[in-house]
């Protein structure tokens, strides 16, 4: 078990297991975006820092159907760190939330070895879509295409430049199509760990299976922080699903089947470098 | 102006200023505690390290009189960190948590050369103490003994052991006092920078200016990280606070009338070591 497992596991808590956790109407999610963890100085602009920090965030809140209203940012700073870097970060982060009409209600700051971003994020939604909700039989499907974002960080790992249009720095969020559809959903969550990894990850919190109607290659299966949505949803929705889809112009790709027999489950190693 | 200083003017958000942010009737906080920023491993066990960095967001609920509800927890862990240990962090907060009746609604890890924890809290007031409120004539006081942490601190930095219930490890908070006495202050905030920062920090935010009434040697007004409480409150209400302070069993010191009229501050150095 890897050390968040492990961490997730100890903490012992009824609300983590979503990208958000839900209280009442509010939805409250929490993640870093952190250098050595999640990325290497050298790939990233202090502003595509700000922007992918905040968009991973803004993720958890269109998987779960919320619309993000405040947020709370604590930055570490590198010792040696230029005041112009810092106030080319603030001026980011600030235009970001004045975008989605986010309030930044604080935080903190840190010194540190690394640069990183932690942000807290609070929305709101009267119909939260849940990853718990999963039933037999459903039909299970991504959107957009993946893959990109692995052979992209393959090329950085390789001390490649990749272009600024690249979903790992400006992944492709679903909000319209996530809005129009969800009434027809059972569940849904934003791909973070790449699709073999978060399938098993929703089988799993229901306690069922998958068989596969697509085979899903490993470059598509194993590719991480896509930030695409992976939903599960009835057959008798198919037609309305497929429809919102065109509408919003959102691909969708159908690769499973819902199962309760016991089947073997995705490969899913190591979920970060 | 420091980097925290020159990062928040930069955020431009109306929100900041207060130990936490309030909208409505909820109350918004998120601080770190940073090997390296707070403090040396050496000198905490990672209870300790918990400990300090769950009371510390506690403080700033308690400040505004608030009853936190919700905590979101990230913790950075180093890459050599053994699972026992973090079995003992996790468990550590989970502890608190319960104690104070707080929700664990979820988080994130990331690796990192440091131990840090950075924690969103939330809480509950129908009636928040805030900075904004302070009165030309009101009484400026303080709580409990100050000094204590400064002296254990250069101790630490000196190589020397404090005891585990040294103020730096255990800051006592004062929630029955501040419950109580709410209705009769008009300001309070939590001694995190010292009483002399804290106090300019205050009357900067209501343009108003201070006539010592008791003279504050420095080792006591140097001396961060007390949270203990700096309160405001017109003389009218001084026998109710004293009676609030004598039945909570809450020491307090009055050191300063608040003025209109422009003079001295107090000297206010660097903030963090």
């Amino acid at each position: 078990m890897d050390l968040e497992s492990y961490w997730i596991d100890k903490i012992k808590t009824p609300y983590i297991g979503d990208d958000g956790a839900i209280v009442e109407e509010t939805i409250y999610a929490m993640d870093a975006f952190w250098e050595g963890t999640h990325f290497k100085k050298e790939w990233m602009s202090i502003e595509q820092v700000a922007y992918k920090a905040f968009i991973v965030n803004l993720s958890d809140m269109i998987a779960m159907n919320a619309t993000a209203k405040y947020m709370l940012v604590t930055v570490a700073f590198p010792k040696n760190i230029k005041k112009k870097v810092v106030k080319r970060l603030s001026q980011e982060l600030s235009k970001l939330a004045k975008e989605h009409k986010i309030d930044i209600l604080g935080g903190d700051t840190i010194g540190s070895d690394k640069l990183g971003i932690v942000i807290t994020m609070i929305g709101e939604s009267k119909n939260p879509l849940s990853r718990d909700k999963l039933n037999n039989g459903d039909l299970l499907a991504y959107t957009g295409d993946l893959g990109s974002v692995k052979q992209d960080l393959e090329l950085l790992f390789d001390g490649e430049r990749i272009p600024d249009n690249s979903k790992f720095y400006r992944p492709i969020l679903r909000e319209d199509f996530i809005r129009a559809v969800t009434p027809w959903l059972s569940a849904g969550m934003d791909i973070s760990d790449g699709l073999y990894c978060d399938t098993n990850k929703l089988l799993k919190i229901n306690n069922l299976y998958m068989q596969e109607l697509k085979i899903i290659p490993s470059n598509i299966g194993e590719s991480g922080e896509e930030y695409e949505m992976l939903i599960a949803f009835n057959p008798k929705n198919l037609n309305r699903v497929k429809k919102i889809a065109q509408l919003t112009n959102t691909p969708i790709t159908i690769f499973g089947r819902v199962i309760n027999k016991e089947s073997e489950l995705y490969p899913c190693g190591s979920q970060h470098f």
